[in-house]
């Protein structure tokens, strides 16, 4: 079992994620870390604190040699604005954050929750994901996110290679696969910031060649599509999931959407099993179990809750009307929140993958991995 | 802590649910259980099937008296066609379904996987939930669902006091709240039905009169916006979940989407703390907890996998290409799945509404739960 | 992840256990379970209510054909003496029973607790047991209980084959491995009958050739002798838990606790790797990991809490004086106790083992075990 | 819920404790949990490491102006002696601990498991139960822990008030309360140390004026009995462990164990609810409950596994015999072993008391216990 709990405040010293159950014998490349929380920071839109801010990752605990051992990974990043201390509470809880009713529910003060509330958590569940999608690739799977919608533009993805693509997307000013959209994009974005506003959109995620069985039917709280959705939403400002289709399932009838299954032996090679489908409509996805096909998440991002031409609020103490407190922020962080989006349904994966393969050693998990594809084959 | 575990197979001699920390001191109306298990079969484009069975609920254990003791609740629905023994395996497996991936995954029959993957399992996911929203209604929540769109066609909901859309909803053959769509509706049931097609659509879940502060912001696992959506996707046939707005909220500036806080002392009442709204673009969740706004959860239902004109397949056996196995179903299972969601949404609710009040005794939770408006009026 | 939760209430319908996560593929001998729930009923001391209950267990969901598919397993045992609606109230606590501290924890009557308190809920965890050493088996596993002291008489097991020793406790009227001590414990059961007393002992309980690895020293609630230790210490009336020596290790200095560690490549065979121990010191147990030698488990059983000759209680309505209320018991339980820790035990290993080799199907548990050896002998 | 995730190797950077669902608002005084870290190094027979490393915990989350926030606390403890990286693999496996089967299991170093399996790690256990301690300290519960038996000297505790006891303890070099038993303790210490052997022994741990109603009978994983057990059986060196009588229970007639129940108003006070037992046999627990007396716990110590005069081994490349390893140790940390069971029991009484009481904040909690002891007191 792989599990994950995360720690720590936006302003405060540091932010962590523990990760137990991480498999022994991984070498780790803490720059591929590195290079994630990196892209995260990037993208149009963002605010003065991304450039105050170069995110690296320290590995607390769990590494020997640079491999792991089978002991909890932590994962920290420091926080180069460390000024928790030095700073007051706020009395005019934002709109769409957790100001108001965090300090209701805690019977507290504002800044308690939004210190903990803060998206700045993001880059270690970031860090996380960066970790477990290094899992992954050992066994041949790859995790890829980018920007399909932003406002009411619509980027539709670029047909290409892998490498065509990813190419496309770190060229991109927000990580689209549409260099198009990008121009009507940072437009967007300019106007946005003329007038104080902020902008959300739409993410996707695709993780290539999972193995079959991934997740499981038997019980509504192992099913990976729940899971995924879970761990997705509980990003901050995400307010809408989507496997596969998503809602435009229900926009179609059921002989639109359902991918009919063929078997072709020549297609049979390193993960492949044989079976084809010509669409992929269910994500990846059916009855909350991986069938082999690119599992395929949506997530949709609001806008972000700061603006910097503030919300109606009051202050809590008098109850007065004010305008709601503005601490600095960026007018669009959705190149951000793919990368986060694409970082947290990886690591969702490797805990799918855990849970099927076991989580004692690499070279156990591979004989393992090799021992099913052997034995579905002969299914 | 309130924990959910639910077990058995779709021709099984029965399914049940088992629900570990339910609060003692209730006194269970074991007919509300039965009315929704009962609403769970209607709706216009059922098959035979909902006709042969007529569900009613059986509480195993839990209950002296007619009243929780703070024991688990075991709630078991018979199944009357509980064949099971006597069925044959599956060979041709259906897509859309589990049946392939299923059987590759446990490397054994499809029958072993499809007896349990199937939607029958809702009806002990829907006991709970109705058994959860009795707990809930001691605390002035209810918790509505109903159809907004079937496919293409939109239903949208009707204004209306909470009793006119009770009536509304219940008078509909696809449990909307718009009598307008339903005559389309209809019509685009039979076309399906005639061409052996099925159709999915969306439909929308409110819970009233929550308190503030379910849920917490303060670790991934326990934002109640992800719990919504794992409890949600997790439902057999869901493709997408929204909380609030949902997509819609990526699709606008943030000036339009951050419910701005007012506060009217006036409004002060038996839950009420004074703080207000006019919008409720969040759906009730900020940073994970509710606000005390109605919580507003949209589900997308693709459309029913088993087709009786039936999509391609292959024989598991030959792997040579046949049509898939046609198993007696529905055209269209949409009314049942706003039924099934409304319940799922109210047990996760309750699991909550336990984690923040006790889940010991109806008493002492009724004491919390009053002393913490108290305390949250003073903050 | 294979999970156990269990329901029902002494005097309810029935008593039950859903166990999820359970591998596939295994064909089940409900006889064996049967047989465990038999001698759960024996052993010299009983009173009525085991000789009016001859329990079997139903299999209500998780099997299709007699053999697991994957499913929860649902294990029922039905009370002969359901008459839980016609029964009263206690109003007078008996000590050592959860009667008070739950009629106030849960501000309820005392017979809401005292039905699920009762140790009528250990047949299910027998009956979970005996399904669980079922799987073991398939690995070459047993798990064999016995008695080793009843009050001040110590029955210290003979020595012999296990064919033997299981001979010799089958035979035994306490389960002991002693006939000598057999008959010393006859008489002080009757002596105690006589005087309205009760008497409780000392288990034992093995597990043959277990493999190495399993439980982990990562992670403080992944260690296998906290989870035997949690497992056992819940059963109903046991006081103290030991692994190995025990409380004798701390008797002693290191130089005569540690088992010394040899390689001795004729010992390998179908599960040795070759190391071997002259002692066993451990009980299998190092670090929170089988070691590979067996495992040993003692527990401490208080004599029952129901005399009949009563304690000193109250009221709880007066707070008076008043002797405890008395429900028919029994006088010893011992041999039973034996019973539920053997299969307490037996389930718990079996969730170590699932986590170690996973939980799919039997067929792909069986080709990992074989390869880990491989591997292991190969470090 | 309150969970507790460690990390962290021997000679690491760190040991760290995550502890989550901490409650807001309680002022921490890390000088208290200092206190406990420094006792855990004391105690006669320590080796040098303790010398090395005077620890102290750094909080890096969770606080602000000192106070908690609701959000995960994080605890480290640095490692002075932080060479980890410098260190080579060990190849002879010492018995007594995880070496051989962590080698084997994990398919790797030993080094890799003994740097996680070390008792280093209860530094964060400790830190944890101290942070833990203060929260019960609020509800004026205290928890005391001391040793009583070293290997065959026993020594028994002597009579006083809390204050006197602490005073006695405080003042042996072997943490006992009893001063007699303290010189032959100290002499075989000396002669263990001179022989190159270790020593174990036993503690016992005493919670003052627990409310009532903590745990639960209603589930086997919710028995706070089991919960304490597996919790201290987690901890490096024990063996066994007990509840009240414990052991001696098994030893005794049902007429002089269970503890009769009698009412006293004239004992209600700031906790009491009037109802008084003449003995504690069963140590505060019946029906896995708290039963308002003080819950007592006693653990086994096994000898500390690594000898100066070494235990024989193999090497496990060759496989041939040679002498285990040896990393410079301790002779006896009977001593510690008190401090780290006390704040285990600590910590987990604190899980128990978040599940009973809700764990958001310290002024909710203050309320509502206030308010169950009123309900009680009318039950």
């Amino acid at each position: 079992m792989l599990r994950l709990l995360t720690a720590g405040e936006s302003h405060g010293k540091l932010i962590l994620a523990l990760v137990d159950g991480f498999p022994a014998g991984l070498a780790i490349d803490t720059a591929q870390i590195d290079r994630e929380l990196e892209r995260r920071q990037g993208g149009y839109g963002r605010g003065g604190r991304q450039k105050l801010e170069t995110d690296t990752v320290e590995i607390l605990t769990g590494i020997w040699q640079g491999t792991t051992i089978g002991s909890p990974v932590t994962l920290a990043v420091a926080n180069r604005d460390a000024k928790l201390e030095k700073l007051k509470d706020v009395e005019r809880p934002r709109p769409g954050h957790g100001d108001l009713t965090g300090a209701i529910k805690y019977l507290g003060s504002i800044r308690g929750v939004l210190e903990r509330a803060s998206a700045r958590e993001t880059a270690v569940r970031v860090a996380a994901g960066a970790l477990a999608r290094q899992l992954l690739a050992e066994f041949g799977m790859t995790v890829f996110g980018y920007v399909v919608q932003l406002e009411q533009i619509v980027a539709t993805p670029r047909e290409g290679t892998r490498a065509e693509l990813a190419a496309l997307r770190d060229a991109s000013p927000m990580y689209t696969l549409n260099p198009d959209a990008d121009k009507e994009i940072i437009e967007r974005v300019d106007r946005a910031t003329a007038e104080g506003d902020t902008l959300g959109g739409i993410v996707e995620v695709k993780v290539y060649d999972p193995p079959f069985g991934l997740g499981s039917h038997a019980q509504w709280d192992r099913k990976l599509d729940g899971l995924l959705a879970q761990a997705v939403m509980s990003i901050q400002a995400i307010k809408g999931v989507e496997i596969g289709l998503g809602f435009e399932a229900a926009r179609r009838p059921g002989s639109q959407v359902h991918d009919e299954i063929g078997y072709d032996a020549a297609q049979i090679g390193e993960t492949s099993l044989g079976y084809v489908r010509d669409t992929n409509n269910a994500g990846g996805l059916e009855a909350g179990m991986t069938n082999g096909q690119p599992i395929v998440v949506r997530a949709a991002m609001k806008p972000i809750s700061t603006l910097r031409r503030p919300l109606a609020s009051i202050n809590l103490a008098t109850k007065e009307p004010e305008s709601a407190a503005y601490e600095r922020s960026d007018v669009c962080a959705l190149a951000a929140c793919s990368v986060i989006v694409e970082n947290v349904v990886a690591f969702t994966i490797a805990q799918a993958f855990v849970e099927k393969f076991g989580g004692d050693s690499l070279a156990e998990m591979r004989a393992r991995y090799d021992k099913f594809l052997e034995l579905a084959r002969a299914r």
